[in-house]
């Protein structure tokens, strides 16, 4: 691989030892490890003897090979025994990352009349009258649906539902984190695209809206198209639209750095599955100067025999002198490069041959197209979705945000429109006086992110505040405001 | 109706009065509220002037149209202002009842880098390679779909799944504080049997159990038995399975009380529906003397034609003297009448004609079979679904604990025994020195409930204890301790 992989907490272990009590002991098993390559976070002494002394000690490692490389390099040293390896990643998963918590109290019998029986019938005779109430009397107000088939989990690729779990639980937990939003994962035992919008339909009325996440291509496209013929709620696929705000947003930036504007610009795109397509189509919405896609197949042009649906209309839309060469040579002259695709397809030569002042975005994940540290000596702004490097592009700067101006604002839909406001609201926080080439996005932690893409988005759907909705009464009676607090959602207005 | 329905918190509403500030002012108000029917709760100034005082008012009522009673009795008043009625039932509604909250931190980059990418792909793969990992480390440990096509909720038929969400959220809630089980409301905007189990099957992986709600029967019992053929995972219908346990541990502890033998007595249930179905199954499995079985039909008798194939079972296996007559003359001379089915059937003279020290459960709700107050003068004991009788017998008492213990023992199915070891420990918990006529089932809120009812289950699933799972490491590491708290769940081991 191009990239060393560093020692990161997602690999951290805690080893149990037993040494030999003498006043070197803890000084040689740190010594093992930081010669093993791994960073020691902790040392704790769990107990003693006068021969004899037990640490755990935690240590951050590369990945699963290397920690296996330190245990065996701890276990090689004289009077070291090696009792037990726990991994903090997997300690940290155990009974799942997220939960189902009563937003109202269960202690009295008067609590139990109101949120259950006998009262709970008005609310629903209520809803069955007027169904537009279910957005405002249920979790359908506040809550999206996060849908996989687990065909294309992470890099990891067909790893079926179960598997695909972690990371829509994972999700889920960034949904709330970040946005206020309530998500809940929807692992589907199924990949047939007539079974999966089916299933969705009949699902939906428990939501405000539905995140579609890591389907392969092309299956992803059809069931999203159809998906949002039939819903009356936003349907989203992040690996699509999410990837394409956030590559709309750095690229802004981007932009603004070298001076140059997006219609003059010559992009190419090395991967033409989800990701890929939603950022061509975005870039062409934006008025692009002209893009080249590239998948497994070579560069799209018109010439190309049997390409599926999605291909044929990037061939036809993309592409205007009809390049049918090698990447390199597509590169060759560019203004920028996005990778969605696999890694080490490039090299600091390549990019040396791209126009003056290039962009290269190369996403690929956890190994890059090309090597960053090598772009960065030819290219003047480089981006990874790597987090150990500068301008990490991940999509969590735009779904938190996204879903929750979705919700409030009760779109029926998500929209370009939406998308575009959302891309420039993810610039904007950057501010034009704190734009440099490590900096052309915000920081995922950063606060003031998810408040501003919400609030763009809602203008963009035209209901620049939640519709009023028919008043339940006095709000601001006190004991009803202590009991009934707002719904639990920062960002909501 | 029979009996008359007393104000209840259910029904509380506050009104916000402007009236003139005399002396006697306020006293008019809680009189007037009085002299309706209502129970003033809280009286709260919100505002005053010399002249005139505002206060918010907060009455339980009896129903919807006796709120208005009362509202009107205020505004009809001389100097009083009504301004604006609130439903505390409604408010309490407002964005919905359940959230999901993450059990992870998300504060840090390392924080992010164990719950979600890079680190949660080595527990992705860990489940494609072993997926009874699931159970480990996802959701699938702790999670239950509430499932529903909202053809029959509560009394209120079919309203849609939109309308019953309210209910499968209070459900999730009681799940959660009742058992610490995390549960998911599924609406289904489908009736079609086929689809319900296709859509049930495919989003079984994120569950551990599935908990049938409120769909109406005979469909239920077919969704049932496909699922609980197609699913490794225990398929419970509350309707029939949490009824019928409940009443089977009333009626242990009824036929205690007046010291009759189950095998001795002859019982006449009214309503063959979900509920009366498998009440009746469990009570032939722990061999009932005789059951008689009425619908809208009349008696279920050998002779009925085109039956359908639940209640030709029934037919077939009931009513030994093959019995044809009404409800009445089949109560004459029966021990036990057992009521699922529709208000004011019976009279107190129907109860009368019962055998000596009889013993009625008429659960319809909110209007029972029989007037409770009237069967309380000829029957030794009396229960009813009501809140506001003695012997409420509420399916709370079963379901937490019994998905408690399901998930507890990794049960992969529901089966006859678990329902019968639940019923025992409900009917057990209340004790033999606490049992009277007036006492026959626990409150509950009796914390004791769901944990003896989840040992049953465990024990009936003949695994006293969750099966080892492997180790991921030392338990007790300090620093883990803290961070990775144990599965939030109170009755888990």
């Amino acid at each position: 691989m191009a990239t060393t992989r560093l020692p990161s907490a997602g690999f951290s272990i805690t080893i149990r030892i037993g040494v030999t009590a003498d006043a070197s002991a803890i000084g040689r098993l740190t010594t093992c490890v930081g010669e093993a390559g791994a960073i020691v976070t902790a040392l704790d002494v769990v107990d003693s003897d006068p021969t004899t002394v037990i640490v755990d000690l935690t240590c951050d490692t590369a990945d699963s090979g290397h920690a296996d490389q330190v245990v065996a390099a701890l276990s090689a040293l004289d009077g070291v025994d090696v009792r037990k390896v726990s991994d903090r990643t997997f300690l940290l998963h155990l009974g799942g990352k997220i939960e189902v918590a009563p937003k109202v109290a269960l202690r009295t019998r008067d609590e139990l009349s109101r949120a259950y029986t006998p009262g709970v019938a008005r609310v629903c005779l209520a809803i069955a009258e007027n169904p537009a109430d279910a957005r405002r009397l249920t979790i359908k107000r506040n809550t999206v649906a996060v849908v996989t088939d687990g065909t294309a989990v992470l890099g990891l690729g067909n790893i079926g539902p179960a598997a695909a779990l972690p990371v829509m639980e994972g999700k889920a937990a960034l949904f709330k984190r970040f946005g206020g939003v309530d998500a809940w994962p929807v692992v589907l035992d199924t990949t047939d695209p007539d079974e999966i919008v089916s299933i969705v339909r009949a699902i939906a009325p428990g939501y405000g809206g539905i995140n579609l996440e890591d389907i392969a291509a092309p299956r992803c496209f059809e069931i999203e198209a159809r998906l949002r013929e039939q819903l009356d709620i936003p349907v989203f696929h992040d690996d699509q639209h999410g990837t394409a705000i956030c590559v709309l947003a750095a690229l802004t930036n981007a932009l603004r750095v070298v001076g140059k504007q997006l219609a003059d610009v010559r992009v190419v795109v090395s991967g033409a599955g989800a990701a890929g397509t939603a950022i061509m189509k975005l870039l062409l919405r934006q008025g692009v100067g002209d893009i080249i896609a590239y998948d497994r197949q070579g560069a799209l042009h018109r010439g190309l025999p049997d390409l599926n649906p999605a291909w044929q209309w990037l061939a036809e839309n993309t592409n205007k002198d009809n390049y049918s060469g090698d990447l390199a040579g597509a590169v060759r002259g560019a203004d920028v490069f996005i990778g969605v695709s696999a890694p080490n397809l490039l090299t600091g030569d390549d990019i040396a041959a791209m126009a003056k002042d290039s962009i290269v975005f190369a996403l690929a994940n956890p190994d890059p197209e090309v090597d960053p540290r090598e772009a960065r000596k030819h290219a003047a702004v480089v981006a990874t979705g790597r987090s150990d490097q500068p301008n990490q592009i991940n999509n969590v700067l735009a779904f938190p945000g996204v879903f929750r101006g979705m919700l409030d604002a009760h779109a029926e839909e998500f929209t370009e429109e939406m998308a575009i406001a959302a891309a420039q609201a993810i610039a904007d926080v950057v501010g034009e006086d704190k734009i440099n080439p490590t900096v052309i996005v915000p920081s995922v932690f950063d606060s003031r992110v998810a408040p501003a893409v919400a609030a763009a988005v809602r203008a963009a759907a035209q209901a620049p505040a939640p519709p009023p909705a028919a008043d339940p009464g006095p709000a601001d009676l006190p004991e009803i405001a202590a009991e009934n607090a707002a719904p639990a959602n920062p960002l909501s207005n």
